[in-house]
């Protein structure tokens, strides 16, 4: 064996780091993880396959809940980051997004629906984050729905469905790009790095720091994602 | 308006049949329900569209089940029915299916599980209708994983994602026969009546008899499920 | 060895018949052919994803032709038989479909576009059967381009894409069905039989009856097609 | 009317153009072709669903391909570029791809196939450029079956399917932020311009120059899918 290279999330990077001090051989790390918050690339293999299964999910639901006066909220894939929910939220057109970055209080998610009722907007999908602070969909549910009752308010979790799914063209052809990268850094003589892609450039990170450091969310898109809700 | 053809369940049938007795307008029902549950037919329109939704939720489920030791209770629709969740078991391979018609007890599913773990049988995914007597999904989940602690169970809810999506060629084939027949009653001067596909045959039932009994399971389909589950 | 459960189209039944013979270990027949052309059951395994698969494209090709003054002649699979034209007409709403079975000249396909002209239909998608005797799709274009050139006609080979795909829920439970009755066949010491579902109900059909003689098209839905497409 | 936003592909761009100097009223172009070719941006609305469709219709195919001793020529859109052949060919592990960009002659190709089949690598996916300058699908599978007899080759076309199909989640995010820099740029006074994104972030071109230049294969794609194909 001359260099391993391994596709994962945190705990395979650590792993791998581990692995390579121990035993000596050269590691190159590749991201795949559908949260898509390791540091040192915009995009890990399985993000997109991921928000693709949510995007089709809820586009099923939408097809209720266009007809009938109901507020849905979808919870999504993300323990400690709103990547997937994020985009989803716009690719879906969801009138808010719940994530852990940018908490929204219970309270202000109403607020904001009555606002967009008051100006006659449909508004029937709200995406939440696995891990939104202020709850999951079942208690902001619970709690949104002592504050009004003049609409019914429903729970979908895409859960574990998000995890599996022929992967799109886009996770594959990252998946090319970066996998050749890593075999041309190891014979580079490179190691205990991670590739990455940012601003669709390759790029190489210390796995040290890919794993201490975040992947924070575009700030462009949130800020698409309140003007094109409101 | 010389007639009526009304498609929908329990509720739009008897609507209709009002209809036609205020009215004097002569109706013709459609059975059209995800649940089949209405008697007349041994195939509603949007059955198999929503098994077809459900099965493909559980096939990417099951890429992640497959590879951990884990047990997936999945609920799919059917509040007073278990059409849905028998073929969705069947198709998945799933090793219990929970269903109003033929409630199985918790510590039943428990000893049938184990029975299997003991044969080394692979055993992931559990089917749970939405009606099941002896418990909602995570009802079941919780009292299970209180008999066990050998393996996490993990719930999943198809839920609304069913409601939607393109209809299947079966689907569009059967609205296309039954809509046919709908149209060729009514000139033929029947009314008050309900389409209806039996082993392939065109069938007729009143309103009232539709509405008033039930389409029990396919006793067939519950001995193979049996069957396959050993 | 005990036993041989084959499954698969003509030339697999066949094979499996000779092979009892040579062997004499006893052999049953499920049959697994796209075509659906198979003598003794209503539907072959595949036959239904194989329509799916094609419906789903025609969904597709639909978008374009919807918006444009264009005909488009779809060629799907189907040797000897049009069961999947059939089918796959009526779930798209095509205007016509061209079989084996039945033949339509290009000049009477021509005189059946025109009239719906004449009537305001639009009338954008045509299905065509492989095996269709008045030319494959290519050869029904250029002879109905030369009758007239008020629109643009265009072919669409469904071809391949057509014998993959994951399998519907209805195929699956199908598999289920007939897997379990050759089962039971066999151990009930039945040999040289194909199993086949008629009118929903479990037969046996020799193996020899179902290699020589033919599944017809379903005379109720060439007569439906016909309806629906004036 | 204050202003107009145009989306689509090279001639609705030179329309737009037009229209502010007859009209005088201002204009802002958004990329919207799934060919990909328009100078300005490195992806255009269309291409990520467009790339989709194709692949999931190859996926479908290599079903049938891989168990069989053939080759599969695959035309894919793009009459006067390889971006989606290119993306595709990746996508899918073809063994070569010939686009208009860099084109292939069938003797090199057949060279190319007969390495392969002595090295024992599998090969029976290329994908074909709808303006392969060397022949479309049909034509390069005539040429290449006089060079060798050894193994079959099959031709599809996915054509029109490609111009359908529900906007895949990339797509969908993708017109969100260009639609809101439309917006944006419109409203700080700017016209005649065409928007874009380029290493992800948003540009601005001139329509003219969007219009006159091209944008051509990626490099590092090109470099990539060589290698992957060896």
């Amino acid at each position: 064996m001359d260099a391993v290279i391994v596709i994962g999330g945190d705990g395979s990077m650590t792993g791998a780091k581990i692995f390579q001090e121990e035993y000596s051989i050269p590691v190159i790390g590749i991201p795949g993880t559908i949260d898509n918050d390791i540091f040192g690339t915009d995009f890990a293999i399985g993000f997109d396959t991921a928000v693709n299964v949510a995007v089709e999910c809820i586009d099923k639901i939408r097809d209720t809940a266009s007809s009938q006066d109901r507020l849905f909220l979808v919870e999504v894939m993300g323990r400690d980051t709103g990547h997937i929910a994020l985009r989803t939220a716009i690719a879906t057109g969801a009138v808010a997004v719940l994530v852990p970055e940018g908490p929204m209080s219970v309270k202000e998610l109403h607020e904001h629906l009555s606002y967009l009722k008051s100006k006659n907007k449909s508004s029937n999908i709200v995406i939440v984050a696995e891990g939104n602070p202020t709850g999951n969909a079942f208690e902001v549910a619970d709690k949104l729905q002592k504050l009004q009752s003049s609409y019914e308010i429903r729970v979908s979790l895409i859960g574990h469905i998000q995890r599996g799914g022929s992967p799109t063209a886009a996770d594959r052809v990252l998946a090319a790009e970066l996998g050749t990268f890593a075999v041309e850094s190891l014979i580079q003589g490179m190691c205990g790095l991670m590739v990455g892609v940012i601003n669709r450039k390759m790029v190489l990170t210390p796995i040290e720091k890919a794993v201490n450091e975040r992947n924070g969310l575009n700030e462009e898109l949130l800020r698409i994602s309140d003007y094109l809700s409101v």
